[in-house]
């Protein structure tokens, strides 16, 4: 099942729903106000009770919605740096845990919206990666159980200013609307093997990244065993597990993103992320 | 003014006020729930008329009251590493920009409530710092006037776990419980200058770190500057500003944390945090 957030065409309010042949079904306005936003229906625990309910009529065509980051409010947003070997030759590290930093959701951006290429910088890169969405409290689990903790998986931009990235990655991860999320996350029953993904990132139809999950070098289950050692994940907290090689930094000459270019973010079995980079 | 969020000993549930003379005035009793928490009496400007308050009747001795953080709800909290010379000596780290990491609101500790040093680790580590409450929206502000940005300072104790630390910060600075916030924040007319403030780290009455917020390589100013380009910061939001030497993993042989502990952070015109380790 595709779930996503959205503004709704009518109301221009925020809802959620979820989509099927590029139609998209109001899940809001057929629940009710218990179920406020995709985060509160994942918490919830009726993502199972979901799959029963009839989806007869459509309530609007896919193209006329107006997307929001799938989870656009969540309480923990979580990064993994350096999880393919490829980046992390490029990049010449090596360490022996999970790098992690943190995106503070202001940071994210939307499915089909403009990605914000801050004007003071000359080295806007991508970063393509798959986003792990949790389902339910998880806390101390242990790797073998992990992944029935996770809620859904969906695709995840993370644009990144390079030259505010001297040393922690905070100040480069965090500028707005650098984050892209969506279009939507596919539920974990319709993903046997999170690491039998294929990534790929295209720069204006070029494409500039290529990985399968599986290389990753910190398994989807053991990053959620780490993290939730020691900090609580939450429905609707966010796991973003790291970038394949390629990023336009260690090129030769360097490829960066720049105003009007289009940067897409695509995953097997789950669908593709566009943005338009915009200069503010 | 001494301004702290506390549970009413009558009621038991959250509320906030003023310290004067060890008695407590609870404001959220005097003022209603406009004002249901400290953070939003903050982004509701209103620090200025609480000036004007006659606090005639205290209603709690200081004793009697439990300490909340003094905000417990922040939406971004951002701590900067490798702020002190005498720090980086002893890490042995350069940089030319500020070392940014992020902790979750889950992380923070009351003062006067036993801080969580996790049972796994033998590497409890203590860093005494000042807290910066930000007093409203922040964005791209630049140096000369950041300092009009802030609501106030307090105590901090970044208890660090140096054995998750191995790589970025995030594993060893987010555990449950580990950062110590209080007792109160002093409102900003009251400091004239926080770069001249003295900082004292005890640990079990012995003296471990004693430092002038004027040896910051980073003043506040410019670290309001430096984040408010990239994040906007808001009312209630906390920058941790750094750990003079001194701490524990870098002592022959090296002093950690460890249960029944006490720790306490003192800093001139502030006040004192003090918190109690308890394994768990």
């Amino acid at each position: 099942m595709k779930l996503l957030s959205f503004l709704s065409p009518l109301t221009h309010e925020k809802t959620w729903g979820c989509v099927k042949n590029d139609n998209v079904y109001d899940l809001k306005k057929q629940l009710g106000d218990n179920y406020p936003d995709l985060k509160s229906a994942i918490s919830n625990n009726i993502l199972s009770e979901l799959k029963q309910l009839k989806l007869e009529y459509p309530d609007y065509p896919l193209n006329e919605i107006h997307f929001l980051p799938v989870i656009d409010n969540p309480n923990k947003i979580i990064c993994v740096g350096m999880n393919y070997p490829e980046k992390r030759k490029e990049f010449e590290q090596s360490t022996n845990a999970p790098t992690l930093f943190i995106r503070f959701p202001d940071s994210l951006v939307a499915h089909n919206e403009f990605m914000h290429k801050p004007n003071s910088t000359n080295e806007f890169d991508y970063e393509g990666e798959l986003a792990v969405i949790i389902g339910k409290t998880t806390s101390n689990v242990s790797k073998e159980i992990a992944l029935e903790h996770v809620a859904g998986y969906s695709c995840f931009m993370d644009g990144s200013v390079r030259d505010m990235q001297y040393t922690w990655f905070t100040s480069g991860k965090n500028w707005p609307k650098t984050g892209g999320f969506g279009p939507w996350l596919v539920t974990s029953d319709e993903i046997t093997d999170p690491q039998k993904l294929h990534i790929t990132t295209s720069l204006n139809g070029l494409q500039v990244q290529s990985e399968s999950t599986g290389n990753m070098i910190y398994s989807i289950s053991y990053l959620i065993e780490y993290i939730s050692r020691f900090s609580k994940l939450e429905a609707g907290d966010v796991i973003i597990t790291g970038s394949p090689g390629g990023v336009g930094k260690k090129r030769t000459p360097p490829l960066f993103m720049k105003e009007g270019d289009i940067i897409e973010v695509e995953i097997s079995q789950i669908g593709k992320l566009k943005n338009k980079i915009l200069d503010c």
